[in-house]
């Protein structure tokens, strides 16, 4: 497969996504192997700077946006000739600024580590865990603040084992010429099957104690003074020596299988011992989404470790080659400037490795599969009151493993996606072809929301806020970038009656004020604005999500109140009030990707008191976050089926205030009424 | 192959040497492995108490002495009911008492690495280098004091990888399931060639480049930033994955041997520096005396370390499990009473590995392969004067490197052996078919010196001691125990007078004699017999070679001389002399083998001066011997060519008198007359 970039709009229609015919077939391009395309496009925004009118309060004049976003298509070989029309007929011709096709071999390794780095940095929830039988089949890892050091083992025609010790230093520390190409090359002269995925098939097939020697066919049982156990297989390919028989192709695959992984297994383990390394990633065409060379490195390096190193894999594997190259060609554009996001839109996601998977999806797989980077034009970093960065999770249930959960969410956003559609023309009046694009949209969030139905893991672990943020992303996709946008004063009061708001806002002030006043609070601030007394830093959506507040609302909506409120006033002319902007636009809260400014003026503040309100930020995600100062989560329970299962009445309200003790402690006060 | 011991004698005749038929082949028996058969048997020595008649300056009544041996006997499976009817008709109903089958599987591994203590203590020259294309083949190594700890690769359908630490200390710390097995199994699939030995062949004749993907396949040279060459292996058989092409037996033998060898080398390597060992023995059917399996992986050890780990290989590996198997049988008899020496006569010595070698020998090399070890009931252990017991080398000259001297002293011992066995008919001038016997001996010895030529390495370092020792190990195989038991003073004194004797000794005496006395000097004496002063430890040889006294001779002796000489008589009383024996049958001497009690006495006595005399002792061995006391060498060189090459005439005297400084020094002395 060939992995390739390429970003931008089709023709006059203003959805963004590239569709590639998967069905159709065209000649091989025998010397074309890789190149990646970086293009820079324009996503439109729409400007509402319309008069003020009596039913809304404000106004918000949004300036056009550029929104950068690495797009890559990996796709065999065999769309190589589409790809290059698709550019031409595309691409070429239009606007686009800057067309960079890289092909530099010499770097290939260069590209792979950046690459890898890249998205372990970025990318949430990249790493996982593959366990065949167990209830999911991948379990993710949280991205870790250091990703230095960690082995990477990449397994292509041959294996190269690579120590990588920081973002430029790295070494080929050992390699192995018994890889992919050797599977391929003695499984075609064994079985007379040309095609790698085919002798995978047979493989899965196999049974390798046919052709393999195991100990029990040496000793009787086990060799128990050595501790080996009947099973182990003594000698790969030990039957074949003697025995005057024919062998299976299905077993012989297997066996050849077995024997590499568990080849490849040993070395990885003994060369993360020697480097003391505790993390190892594997990748390289013989992994690449196959769940059967998955399962034999998982089991070799469990074997050989006795579970001491875990074999990690990367949802995105294929594409670190190709990310490092654009990277490589962009580091003139200081990279550590910007951060970067998966957008669950653009992306098609981790495939499902079960025999029963949909027959298309997995026909898709063998073709091709997309991955979308937005960058976002500032850094994102930890949040400084975080107890224990290293272990923070944002999320409150893994939805990958609550099953019961997931399904009521799923079930939950399909049910609100006319509602959705409403307000997405709704938002757009004067545009004529608004509905046609809602429908679109409506069109492939349902898609997305079945596919995460059979393959919950195929952007990592999913949440209520990766099900709320790939709405989004599928919003922005058909130029709905701020549905809300219409969404007026009366009809939010009409909603706030409805869920009944009662006066908790005074009950909590009284709570928090019994003791001495804090320096600072810092207040993550939802749909509802509230603050009071002085030295406040109010920390807002830096984009739109559903109808939450945006930095740039928040500022203006301030200064409104400025006029009319001394307090208000006199807070922001002596920056006691101070409002930043979040870094995030999801109605979740991730306090490992923060503004970095917003970082920086917590700590300047020397903040002592952390406020998250909101169902979305403070019981679909940091519910369960510790910090190193006081802090306050409360929402009210706006679902049912939620407030069941929290043992409450719809529309109770939570309080959950956390004082830090020397070790991460239990809650000391968790309120809540109705 | 299975090893098999045994030993005895054959019917009514006096040789001792098992003839199995080699061009006999039987059919298999399937299930039959392994056995080790124990058979101790005796010698039959001879009784020369006869009269003592006038010419006959003392008669030695030797006693009936037990030999015990080891026999090991490697041939092919094939060659099991010869060995089965063998041990039917020859050893069952003799006076044989002890038969031990040792069929314990469990064990395999404990007699493994008991057989390879036991080969590395006890046999010199046993590990070696292998070297494709330098001069010699084969590099030993000098055994060392301690053998522990070490890596034991062995090799067989599997890998099992071995930290042996101490006597019974052993861990199996790693193993592959790529071994023999692998090679043999999957090259039959690949070639449908059965045999093991044909596999080999076809891999010794292919080219691995047309099947194997190279590193210059790949990027068109070299991977200079990640330092990998051009001509290294990128993947094993990666050419076969999608050339659409036939490949020939030979190079995909090749190619998997070099798969195989490369991924065991690493391992081997890993481990090794993983565990901090610097000595890692191969061992097992894969390795077992085949060339080009040695090469590779004496090729992927060099690669992997650069050079830091030699890989070792053992003369004797063949015969690890059944030498383990004997010894854990003879557990109970406290092994560690005794010492073990190869006997030349009746042990097969490696075999050359050149592609010109004798079609004859590979033959043999393809069906039985005999060890033989004499067992000694005493500990050999090192002289406690020797400066640096882990670098002494007992030989002056190593003939597999010296080609010149080689040449010399192979036709010198040829030439010498109608004499010898002349002799040796002499000694035994009441038996009939002592002839008979002599010719025997002479066809046998002949054959040896003929195969030394040959392949000098065949017992490892080829000497002139080897020579020697080699020659008394045929005589005794034929029963000529001491050829020289008839040899005369009348006849000595002739020899005497054509050397010239000249009046060294006084010389000698007068030189030593210059500073302080001695505390105790030890005295290596030869055939020439002589004391003067006080505390005197006379160290002779245990059993005959050539003329030397031995230390049963010299008691009687020197009885004989103290009844005639008052000072001998005191000094014998006082225990001021002393006689020793030196643990020695040869002509020759090797201070890293001598008698326990010989050992002790030095050190008892607090030996500051150890004298060595004659050519054996102080010229073809220990010349360059460094002692931590003073030392003199002294002998006549009665050998035309050596004296020549000495710079000196012959029948020339060579004194070589040390006195040790902090560091090994020069000589302080070297004195030459004639």
């Amino acid at each position: 497969t060939a992995p390739c970039g390429g970003h931008g709009r089709r023709g006059h229609t203003m959805d963004k996504s590239i569709t590639l015919p998967p069905d159709e077939i065209f000649r091989n391009l025998a010397n074309a192997k890789r190149f990646a395309i970086d293009i820079v496009a324009k996503v439109r925004s729409f400007d509402h700077a319309t008069k003020a009118s009596s039913d809304k309060l404000y106004e918000i004049s949004v300036q056009e946006e550029v929104t950068p976003r690495l797009h890559f298509i990996k796709f065999e070989n065999a769309y190589i000739e589409t790809c290059l029309d698709f550019i031409k007929d595309h691409l070429v011709n239009t606007e686009t600024k800057d067309i960079k096709a890289t092909v530099d071999k010499e770097d290939e390794m260069t590209c792979l580590i950046k690459g890898c780095n890249f998205v372990l940095k970025n990318i949430p929830h990249e790493a996982f865990v593959y366990a065949k039988h167990a209830d999911s089949e991948f379990r993710f890892q949280t991205t870790q603040p250091d990703i230095f050091p960690y082995l990477l083992v990449n397994i292509g025609s041959g294996v190269s084992i690579v120590k990588v010790e920081s973002e430029d230093n790295f070494e080929r520390i050992g390699g192995s010429s018994i890889g992919g190409g050797t599977f391929w090359g003695l499984g075609a002269l064994l079985t007379k099957t040309k095609r790698f995925d085919e002798l995978l098939q047979l493989a899965s097939k196999g049974q390798h104690t046919s052709v393999d020697m195991l100990v029990k066919d040496i000793y009787g049982g086990s060799y128990a003074s050595l501790g080996l156990t009947g099973d182990l297989i003594a000698s790969s390919f030990g039957k074949s020596a003697t025995a005057d028989r024919e062998f299976s192709k299905e077993d012989m695959s297997k066996s050849l299988l077995h024997m590499i992984s568990n080849d490849i297994g040993q070395l990885a383990c003994l060369y993360a011992k020697l480097h003391n390394l505790s993390r190892v990633y594997f990748g390289g065409f013989f992994i690449r989404g196959h769940p059967v060379t998955m399962h034999t490195i998982t089991y070799s390096i469990n074997f050989f470790t006795k579970g001491e190193v875990q074999a990690l894999f990367l949802r995105h594997e294929g594409y670190l080659g190709a990310i490092g190259a654009f990277l490589k060609g962009a580091e003139k554009d200081n990279p550590n400037q910007y951060s970067w996001g998966e957008n669950y839109a653009g992306s098609s996601g981790l495939m499902s490795v079960s025999p029963d998977m949909n027959p298309m999806q997995r026909a898709r797989s063998g073709t091709f599969d997309m991955l979308e980077m937005d960058r976002l034009e500032r850094q994102l970093v930890n949040l400084p009151l975080l107890l224990d960065p290293s272990s923070y999770v944002p999320d409150t249930v893994d939805l990958t493993e609550d099953a019961l959960a997931r399904e009521y969410w799923l079930y939950c956003f399909e049910e609100a996606l006319d509602g959705v559609v409403k307000r997405a023309v709704a938002s757009q009046p004067d545009t004529q072809e608004a509905a046609e694009r809602a429908e679109k949209f409506s069109q492939k969030y349902r898609h997305k929301l079945q596919t995460l139905r059979h393959q919950p893991f195929a952007y990592g672990s999913l949440t209520v806020r990766s099900l709320l943020d790939t709405r989004e992303h599928c919003l922005n996709e058909f130029n709905f970038p701020d549905p809300y946008s219409k969404f007026g004063f009366e009809e939010a009061k009409q909603q706030l009656e409805a869920w009944k708001p009662c006066l908790w806002l005074s009950d909590l002030w009284c709570f928090l004020f019994q003791g001495p006043p804090h320096k600072c609070a810092l207040f993550f601030v939802d749909n509802k604005l509230l603050f009071r007394g002085t030295e406040v830093v109010l920390a807002s959506n830096s984009g739109p999500a559903l109808n939450d507040v945006t930095n740039g609302e928040l500022q203006i909506l301030t200064e409104r109140l400025a006029a009319m409120d001394p307090v208000i006033e006199t807070g922001l002319r002596d920056e006691r009030l101070t409002l930043v902007q979040s870094g995030s636009s999801s109605p979740c809260l991730d306090l490992s990707r923060l503004d970095k400014e917003l970082a920086m003026v917590v700590r300047e503040r020397q903040t002592d008191l952390v406020i998250i309100e909101g169902m979305g930020r403070a019981i679909h995600t940091n519910y369960y976050a510790m910090f190193s100062c006081e802090s306050l989560k409360m929402a009210v329970i706006k679902n049912a089926w939620l407030a069941d299962r929290l043992g409450g009445k719809l529309f109770s309200v939570v309080f959950k205030y956390e004082v830090p003790s020397e070790k991460p402690s239990q809650p000391s006060a968790a309120l809540t009424r109705s």
